[in-house]
């Protein structure tokens, strides 16, 4: 059963770096129920991988990506709120991307896909918006890639968004998170099953998809977490041999585990095209009051975008004229502590909405 | 021209956790003039890949990898020390290993090579020492890999060598390190062109070397050093198409030229067992006195050799009755700064060493 709903995008719809979408569609979900003045909604965008999937439904109770922080009583309360997560454009999992049909061949897109920016993905939430005839979204909200899409949604939609929530995002990809990035894709490319993109569904480039996920894991996790977590710990009975290299530590079967579940899900082509987009993604500067307050969220123990990039997210929207604040967490769980240290980000999250709540 | 030296290992060769070895050797250069008394004499092991080249000289003056360091008047001054530098058993570069016919069988290694331990590095060094009829080297010098060969040589070798200095090692590898060796040996046998380790020597793996070289300079710099080294720069003429993945920012084009000179020169089996033996390193405690002094010195940015390592050594070292000095070194260049970060290293090396030559 899906609770997975759709929006169709305006046709056509403009592409930021160039190039044009004929019929496509966001897919999205919600929890809670609109106000008769449409003023409660919460716009969630994603992480790179997930779906619009955030948390289990009466429609849908499978678990969601973000279970303890989206429901009632919860952080993001929807006893109170409308809360509507997007599935990015460019992503598979019912939006339109690169592994969707291309209605002007018949024939599924691959590269022949536009290039996708991030501010692609704020533009496909903000149509959502549209079609249920909301004109201004309370909050958006977003972590990782997410934590790009809400600043680029202020960027584009001024005023659209009276709040916003960036969550262990960047306003431009630093070298060291753009090698990362690079070396994933690379890792696709150089697999032979990638076959320039041109990979049957039943064949895609499993090793290549593989060796990306497993790197994702490493830089979305903290070595301090791991000394707890695994330590040297061994794989019983794993082979001992000279001539072995097959894996032998708890923590690469977790790795093999976490990459499995992903390469059977997500798209190699989808992959691609979200990765480039964040190393692009470069906001140079927010317009004057694109919103009125904002929680800049960043953990010290994130490699992947460090603790200085949140720092310069809150001085872009500072700048911007927006009530800003920063709170910089010591979680030991690194760039996924969102989803991990549910403690502090339930409190941080909890306390910026309520203080709207209270003054309206 | 070379001023490549061999030292016959005893035949057989006993590996640390089983097997022999008939017929090997170890490689290795020198520097500066053995005293008559032989208590003049520095053992110098390297990190993963590097040869025994390790400075210029009369006979080979091609570069060395520690140039800056090794010579007449720098901190480890070949006026005053008879420097010897190894060839890690188990590498490419003059020592056996696995890309070395094995005399059984007239064939190249491969993975008939026994498994290869730190220790087993270790002993290759103490017997070049022999070989030379030093019974006590005055330090034993190793940096990341070679941080470990020494504390696995005092432990070997108690009392042999009086000083030790251990530059970004571990006494046992972090999950976090773990980890991305694991990837690093995948990307490798990932490659359709490894053939489980038969590969011709003219047909290496070169993907899946690039890929796991990449991954490796990538963890041996940090994020703070490559954002204002290469920011986010473009390299000049770079594809823009929405369909290309290639190269686009500077820091990938250093990336791939690191890779590239890397592939050209290292022997893809020899990584293989290189990378597992620092995975499988483990040393509880040191024997007392092992060593009289020790300088243990590690770098805050380092993600790889964390300085909570260094940590751990410099306790181990201490417990085992060495006087041990930490240097926690904020250098900006992470794992590789013993590279880079040449006036603080030279400090603390030359301090070390002169302090020696006081009080002998």
């Amino acid at each position: 059963m899906s609770s997975r709903q759709y929006a169709a995008l305006p046709d056509p719809f403009a592409m930021h770096r160039g190039g044009v979408l004929r019929g496509a569609r966001i897919a999205w979900e919600s929890w809670g129920t609109l106000s008769p003045a449409k003023d409660n909604a919460i716009l969630l965008f994603t992480g790179l991988s997930p779906s619009a999937h955030a948390a289990a439904s009466a429609a849908d109770p499978s678990p969601g990506w973000w279970d303890p922080i989206l429901g009632p009583g919860l952080a993001i309360d929807t006893q109170r709120y409308f809360v509507i997560a997007v599935n990015s454009l460019g992503s598979c999992f019912g939006s339109t991307g690169p592994a969707s049909t291309n209605p002007a061949t018949g024939k599924t897109y691959r590269l022949d896909f536009p290039e996708l920016a991030v501010e692609d993905i704020a533009n496909g939430g903000y149509e959502v918006l549209r079609s249920l005839g909301i004109e201004r979204a309370h909050t958006v909200i977003g972590p990782s890639l997410g934590g790009m899409v809400v600043l680029a949604f202020a960027a584009q939609h001024p005023g659209v968004a009276r709040q916003l929530v960036s969550i262990s995002g960047s306003i431009a990809s630093s070298p060291f998170a753009i090698a990362l990035r690079s070396l994933q894709r690379e890792a696709i490319l150089a697999d032979p099953a990638w076959q320039a993109g041109q990979y049957a569904p039943d064949a895609p480039p499993r090793n290549g998809l593989r060796l990306a996920r497993k790197l994702g894991t490493i830089t979305y996790r903290s070595a301090g977490e791991w000394d707890q977590r695994f330590g040297r710990e061994r794989i019983p009975g794993a082979p001992q041999e000279a001539n072995s290299f097959a894996h032998e530590f708890q923590v690469e079967s977790y790795l093999e585990a976490q990459a499995e579940k992903f390469v059977a899900a997500f798209d190699a082509n989808c992959y691609l095209y979200l990765s480039r987009a964040m190393d692009r993604f470069e906001l140079e500067t927010l317009p004057t009051a694109c919103v009125q307050r904002a929680l800049v969220i960043g953990v010290t123990t994130d490699i992947l975008f460090p603790i200085g990039d949140q720092r310069r997210i809150a001085r872009a929207l500072e700048r911007s004229g927006a009530a800003t604040e920063l709170v910089e967490m010591p979680s030991i769980e690194g760039h996924d502590a969102f989803l991990v240290d549910i403690p502090r980000f339930s409190v941080a999250i909890r306390d910026f909405l309520r203080m709207s709540s209270s003054s309206p």
